[in-house]
């Protein structure tokens, strides 16, 4: 079963919106293994969004197009659709009683042009789209005497997700006469490269090679770690989740402390996570990272029971006055040390993080960009350590927020 | 003249990366006027990107091929091009030596299969690229008794951009027999909604719809502000220098202080600027931003000597005893004055900055998400404002941040 996918917008093509429909939906295809050769960007023209889609069902089976299911002038998908059929549109009247009500609930009048949203190919099927106005099709067809499909979803990336979800997959392995169930989990790690990861998790890289079930993938992810993604088939949802766990507690075994989360945890999420379970409370003193690992911890949602607050002291005079950090060089572990213990001090914290360096371009007091010393300190206990990246100012700024947090969480877990 | 672009990579296609180089390859095939129809991503296989490249250029004359040029057996696209091309692919003694070269210089060992990216097919010519190994390939070919022309460039993206901007769009513009210079300039607004900024300048919009040259574009960008976007084309570099110099005065004649900068500037660096020549310091007191707001800052370079620091206030016990702000509610315009004022004393700096409210999810203090005090203080003298955003706890913080440093630049502009 091959699938393509036609991401329909003139603004697509002249780079005014990156197109990450695509790319979603080929990691979505991916995932229920469909495969997925061809990818195509096509403007708002007749003909060559026709064009475009014969050709993608001449060496497919099926094609999600994306977009162009507007109610504007612009939006054709429906109608080349029809033609491709060969078949009429037909105003569907429970949609177009949806729409009526919808502009009436909100006092508004509709624009006659929002009618065009409540056409459908004579012979396709609806995906119903709430609550949105514009429904999503299925639209069975034959091309050059073979069956074919062309599932027909809004550009608008949460409407497009849940349509996909909902209806498109399940109708393709349907189709595709796929009966099982997969799933996937990813670990997060901090601490080891992706080639050093490879290498670490070499045998069993070949062992499921060989296996082929499950799979695993790297997926290096900045500020969020590098991933391991594990993807598994089998004919339960039981049976998936039995081997997920098993090959999560085997690669757990084989990784230890390099795993730091699972799926959507942060670094940040986790370390919050330790804290409140230990009843600790904790407070930052940053200078090359400039708010950036506050920033990091207040992202996660209910942060502010153990996150107390950071001092970003940029200036030398405020590591002084206000962390107690004596005068003169201040890009050393013992500054950072000091300023870890200072702010602890100060907030009434009982953790601490210290962290001074050069975040670039150029160097500062003797040392080059890419240095950064950081401390930790937890309940009076001070450790600091000195880093060395290779990389611009912004990818120092965010490694060195990852990096520090991974750093508390392994003292953490004592 | 029509230009395709190829996106070399099975990992696009499986949405382990998302496709932002044909996006980008696309805005600047628009801004030279040459038109591209279609854009398509394919894996790394042999047949598929050969049938990708001889269907693009079936229908257009050139393609921009992106990726597939490095040193593993999976980078192919150069064989591809010289089978299409009909001809043989033989080492380039000046590429095979600097790439020696490289690997000297650093003391590694080669490994034998870079000198692949030494090959080119013959009749082509390459595209020169320091330090990255891999050079671009300008590859003329004929296909269906018509000349067309396949540009190869890398998918790593500076590299290609480099290539794209100094070799192929030149190369593009003398085939097309382009002799117009083109450029753009961007404004940077904030303080009106796209369709009120397209309602305030509806006339200027007419008069250029008309005219045709130059054109204006509008880009929402969050934090970045909304941009909007003139492109010019004259027959030198000076005339159009000259259409944007008139047009910006006259857009800044209708937009005023909605202005806040241009192409890369942001709303920090201007602010910093701002301060920066009027010899003026800056420290900030923040909570519902948690870090972004000092973040922002020292995002720019050289900040280090207007930026002091920031207190992120995230607990009430800090805006008490670090901020002097009294016991009480903490979510209101005053105790924004209070920390913009008290954080301003504390790190002595002439400016001040203080803002408080709820990011969501969940109300606080009585106050629904998206509420949000803030408060700036100038030589003792201070404003406050209050802010209600419709939208979800990221971009309550993001668009905080901009909206207070663009509250801080009028003032500062006195």
């Amino acid at each position: 079963m091959r699938c393509e996918v036609v991401a329909v917008g003139t603004e697509l093509l002249l780079g005014q919106i990156v197109d990450t429909n695509s790319s979603w939906i080929g990691e979505q295809l991916a995932m229920v293994g469909i495969d997925s050769h061809f990818q195509t960007k096509v403007g708002d023209n007749w003909d060559r969004i026709e064009a475009s889609l014969r050709h993608a069902l001449s060496r497919s089976d099926a094609v999600v197009v994306c977009g162009g299911l507007g109610p504007t002038q612009d939006d054709i998908t429906r109608d080349v659709i029809a033609r491709l059929m060969g078949v009429e549109l037909v105003t569907d009247p429970v949609i177009e009683e949806r729409i009526r009500n919808m502009f009436g609930s909100r006092g508004r009048t509709m624009p006659e042009n929002n009618l065009r949203q409540a056409q459908v190919p004579v012979g396709a099927s609806t995906i119903p789209q709430q609550p949105g106005t514009a429904p999503g099709l299925v639209c069975p067809l034959e091309i050059d005497g073979e069956e074919k499909v062309i599932y027909a979803v809004p550009g608008v990336p949460y409407e497009m997700k849940e349509m996909v979800t909902g209806t498109v997959l399940p109708d393709l392995a349907r189709r595709a006469g796929v009966s099982a169930v997969i799933a996937s989990r990813t670990l997060r790690t901090w601490g080891q490269s992706e080639s050093g990861l490879a290498e670490t998790l070499a045998e069993r890289i070949t062992e499921l090679d060989e296996i082929g079930n499950p799979t695993i993938a790297f997926l290096a992810s900045g500020i969020e770690g590098l991933k391991v993604r594990v993807t598994a088939k089998a004919d339960t949802e039981e049976a998936v989740a039995t081997i997920l766990d098993e090959e999560e507690t085997l690669l757990r075994g084989i990784l230890g402390d390099l795993v730091f989360g699972l799926d959507d945890q942060t670094m940040a999420s986790v370390v919050l996570d330790q804290l409140r379970e230990q009843g600790r409370t904790i407070a930052i003193a940053e200078s090359v990272t400039g708010g950036w690992l506050a920033a990091r911890l207040t992202d996660v949602p209910g942060s502010s029971d153990v996150f107390l607050g950071s001092v970003v002291s940029y200036a030398s005079s405020v590591k002084n006055q206000l962390l107690s950090v004596p005068e003169g060089p201040v890009i050393n572990p013992e500054t950072a040390a000091q300023m870890a213990e200072g702010v602890a001090a100060l907030m009434g914290a009982d953790v601490g993080i210290g962290i001074t360096g050069v975040a670039g371009p150029g160097e500062a007091e003797g040392q080059k960009a890419g240095t950064v010393h950081y401390a930790t300190t937890i309940d009076g206990v001070t450790e600091t350590s000195t880093l060395q990246f290779p990389f611009a100012r912004d990818q120092v700024r965010q490694f060195s927020v990852i990096t520090v947090l991974g750093s508390l969480r392994l003292r953490l877990n004592g």
